[in-house]
């Protein structure tokens, strides 16, 4: 084989992307040393999404301080990739939950940082912009960021304020006049694997907030302000939010990203096969290999493996799944261009004792997909 | 792939090697209708041998009525493979562990019927015997199968009889001159796949008449009869028997079969390879799958997947493994000439979970093992 693309999903709880990419490249270089590989760990748009762009196409880690979940001055970072034009930036880096820890308050947390990330990157040049929604301690709607670029908002005195999930509720007016210019003429990406509306009972208040730190008042409180949000964006900017699917996604930071930023919502492995070129890296490779935790038929809604799949079957190139389970409905897994699945379980023994021996079974099963490979290619 | 053999050992405790063969055969049907799949059931030796030849080759199944295992008449069989040539006999068939079932006892159990299978299939022209050795209810040395076919026991009053495990203790004098000449002139070879010795504390009497039905006392007995049998051999028919490798299979059937047939002992898998043309059916094949229910070090060690991968690789025929578990050590079978080794836990359950599940992940397994396969080798 001359040329084997990995691109697996993380093996949630166990593996993340790039160990689950060096552990399959290893095998291959091991028995296939002249093989080009080219590991493309996947993004899902939290920590570490910046980190796996920069894996997969290169570019350069810019570090810049802004405003933290509370408003304190925190060391961030965004990517920018090497065609100088394309700027990753992952919300996770200023807005995430880590940073929140001990002190989580989904009332008070704001995306300010993640608007002044996104200005460094188009003051760099960047006139594209990925933007990771995932593993946030926000609840406000993109309001933060939005005001960090330029839009203004006033409550019912018109007094101009920066609303936080706490303040949503107040917000009678927006002017996006001020929007950054350089911002509103950039192509705006925001990656979003969820697809949440912006507030009710499937919204990002009742699903996610109380993983944030809130109780049931403050759900409801958060809720009710968003829905003011929607409607103000609707009078105002003529932004329809209400059936949005993604609205919801990072404390309905997706409704922001649509309604503050033209942005589109799009599943993050498409945005990274889109970003790395995976359509011309297929044109010359033999092989592709994904994977994810568990494969089933749930994870064939447009997640990795079948996002992977659908675009390596459009151009005859072998797929091969590697997994932590095979579940009920996994068979769908062929329709979607997959050609095989294997399972990394070596020996019959439940999850409890074999997931702290995941690397190794991954380790012993590429070993011998890749032996098989080898003797049937030759 | 135009064609390919299938030679797996069974998966002790869930799947017989028959079983196996046949959802292998389906999953490469279904993908490579056009391939030609050659079933190879793994006799060894015990019950079921006799089929697992006649799936193989080809035959027809004899069927004969000679003493059971405490002399009552008994339906018993042989296979007569299609060379006419070639009988395989199990003894298992007229001296098995289930004909004895709540009645053991090794003391009086016989293997006389063996004898007379034995003297059946030569009468029906065969000139080579295989003999199955193995889930035997007897602990006689064969001194019964030997007593069929004219071989003579005498006590020390000179008076002649059919030693049992209770009276070998009482031979004083064997006599062979009288073994049917039919017999003798044949090729015996016995099947056997353990290294036990007659007797001591590794022999057949200490390791497997507790099985049998022996209690402590009746395990010190049985072995001396084995030893004084022994005795008696080196003395009247100068066979030493004391050191040899597999003399203790089956009750010490396996010592009888050198001493009073001249039959070779023979690991079970040598047997069937053999007997099936294995080495020539490798000319055109395009890949062997074997297997077994667990590798690891100790399954290296001149088994069914060792035996049936040294003799692939000799040919440059790659060959997997398919098995129940992969343990410490399993990566000797590459040495060996395995080419890869794949599990068939689809998920990471325990085993007693999965062992029900067994047919249905091997198929699983068989059917993403083929996929790629024919992906692989367009």
């Amino acid at each position: 084989m001359r040329k084997i693309l990995l691109v697996p999903d993380s093996f949630k709880g166990t593996m993340r992307s790039d160990e689950i990419c060096g552990i399959m490249s290893k095998a291959i270089k091991r028995h296939m040393p002249r093989a080009a590989v080219v590991e493309i760990p996947v993004a899902d748009g939290g920590e570490g999404s910046v980190d796996c762009f920069l894996t997969a196409v290169g570019g350069e880690k810019k570090h810049v301080t802004v405003k933290g979940v509370f408003g304190e001055p925190t060391r961030a970072y965004y990517g920018l990739l090497p065609d100088g034009k394309t700027a990753v930036i992952e919300m996770a880096a200023c807005a995430g939950l880590p940073l929140a820890e001990g002190r989580l308050n989904p009332l008070a947390a704001t995306t300010y940082g993640v608007g002044e990330l996104m200005l460094s990157a188009v003051a760099d040049g960047a006139t594209r912009l990925i933007v990771g929604l995932g593993g946030s301690a926000t609840n406000d709607g993109g309001c933060g960021a939005a005001a960090a670029a330029g839009i203004r908002f006033f409550d019912m005195h018109g007094e101009a304020f920066v609303p936080t999930g706490g303040t949503l509720k107040n917000i009678a007016r927006i002017d996006a006049s001020g929007l950054s210019a350089a911002l509103s003429g950039a192509a705006i990406v925001a990656m979003c694997d969820i697809d949440n509306p912006m507030y009710g009972k499937n919204g990002a208040a009742f699903v996610f907030a109380p993983q944030k730190g809130a109780d049931a008042a403050m759900v409801e409180e958060l809720d009710a302000g968003l829905r003011r949000l929607a409607a103000v964006c609707r009078h105002d900017l003529g932004v329809d939010l209400s059936e949005m699917k993604g609205a919801g996604a990072a404390g309905a930071m997706g409704a922001g990203m649509v309604a503050f930023f033209g942005a589109s919502l799009q599943m993050g492995i498409q945005t990274v096969l889109d970003t790395v070129g995976f359509d011309s890296a297929l044109e010359d490779a033999d092989l592709v290999i994904t994977g994810e935790g568990r494969i089933d038929w749930q994870s064939m809604g447009g997640k990795v493996v079948a996002g992977v799949a659908e675009r390596a079957a459009a151009r005859n190139v072998p797929v091969l799944a590697v997994v932590g389970g095979i579940g009920d409905g996994a068979e769908l897994a062929y329709d979607k261009g997959v050609t095989a699945i294997f399972s990394i379980n070596t020996n019959a023994v439940d999850f409890s004792r074999s997931r702290d021996h995941s690397g190794e079974n991954l380790a012993i099963t590429m070993d011998n997909i890749i032996r098989f490979a080898k003797a049937l290619s030759k």
